[in-house]
């Protein structure tokens, strides 16, 4: 018998778990179909988005602000999506992260993670201690904190202040479809660069919408083109215009 | 007995038969989620969205150059929209919407129509002949000549020339996600206005992309715009930004 390697079947539709929030969907969405190498439309990949804006904030429950559990209708909408035909399913929510292994065991279909993803970029990067930006419910459970600890790689968090600055630009900008605070988004920066990082993840995707608007430097390490990249490279495509990631 | 009204039930989920292609179907999410009055995620539509990015030319079928049949699919999409939970469907694609009263009588829910309201707009804003631009398909079926004659409204299409101009636009440059060639599109839109058109329809979802990027003025209608404020108003929200529509 030849000694040929087993051949891996590429997927065939990309089941999005989205609208957490939904701004931030469109924005992978986009980032799938912009960084997608496609002479035509049937080039690109096929795509089922459950944008489920109603989903209770993951933020307030998780910091135990609100008794509304968002994982029952993540979990419901996800088993909806392989029942559709998904076989691989992107969360384009790091905050949403919290609750990846839970989910994992709930579907038998892979489940891209972003928050590792990012992490193994960073590191093949070179980036020595990662900066985390991201919601207070990211930060406060420990998402990247664990995965960097996973890769050996060292991770720090803006202080309390700075967290709150972080939290502004997300909540009372980006979600509300305004402009972000670039101030608050500084402050956030500077408690990042104080404990010595040389890299920053937007470890939340209303942050990556902060990136594409004010078109923010390579220190930035954005999750959400990290994402898009992977689902590319999972469906057996080609991606265009990632390559510094 | 009172003499009140039938309350009617606002839907609880859209459901966007898109991909047709992938960028105009991100567009027209995105523009669903800009115009949404929200001060919070949950504020937002729940949408569904279906994007078969394999779905078989619409065009090259409707003209008789390829057999494979986009509407199976789109019928099959359509189904599984609803029973993911759609209860109103949007397509944003023009092209498509020769499949419309096919769709439609296949599915028990309302699908918004595109076209229709599309020219509705052009009539309620004085519009008196109104010039189409759109894809060969959607012209040669006379999609956008038979509603304009529905109501009343007189309609023009670019000559053979310039028709192909617009193909060019469209199949040429965006859907190969290239610019636009600007050149090409003025020649196509003086054939309209040689003919007396006082207002032209971006009928083609691609050419929508072609306003977003080139912003173009008041003399052009778009399709997609008119598509999404249906949406915001059909699911009971408050559409903004669109005012001029």
């Amino acid at each position: 018998m030849a000694n040929t390697p087993p051949k891996t079947r590429v997927p065939k539709v990309l089941g999005i778990l989205g609208g957490l929030g939904p701004m931030a969907t469109v924005y992978f969405y986009e980032l799938l179909t912009r960084h997608t190498k496609a002479a035509c439309d049937q080039d690109h990949i096929d795509v089922i988005i459950n944008s489920r804006a109603t989903t209770p904030d993951r933020t307030a429950y998780i910091l135990g602000e609100s008794r509304e559990n968002p994982f029952d209708i993540m979990a419901e909408d996800a088993a909806r999506l392989v029942t559709f035909g998904a076989d691989v399913l992107a969360i384009p929510c790091n905050t949403a992260h919290y609750f990846y292994d839970r989910l994992n065991e709930t579907i038998p279909i892979p489940i891209l993670n972003m928050v590792e993803e990012t992490v193994r970029t960073a590191q093949r990067g070179g980036c020595r201690k990662l900066g985390v930006l991201a919601t207070t419910g990211t930060v406060q459970t420990g998402t990247y904190q664990r995965m960097c600890a996973q890769y050996g790689l060292d991770c720090a968090v803006p202080d309390a202040a700075a967290q709150q600055c972080v939290m502004d630009v997300i909540y009372g900008g980006v979600k509300q479809g305004k402009r972000a605070d670039r101030n608050a988004f500084e402050t956030a920066v500077r408690s990042l660069r104080a404990q010595g990082c040389d890299r920053a993840v937007l470890g939340c995707t209303e942050l990556s919408l902060v990136k594409r608007d004010e078109g923010l430097d390579a220190f930035y390490l954005d999750s959400m083109e990290v994402l898009a990249k992977s689902a590319i490279l999972a469906f057996g495509k080609t991606p265009v215009g990632l390559e510094e990631l």
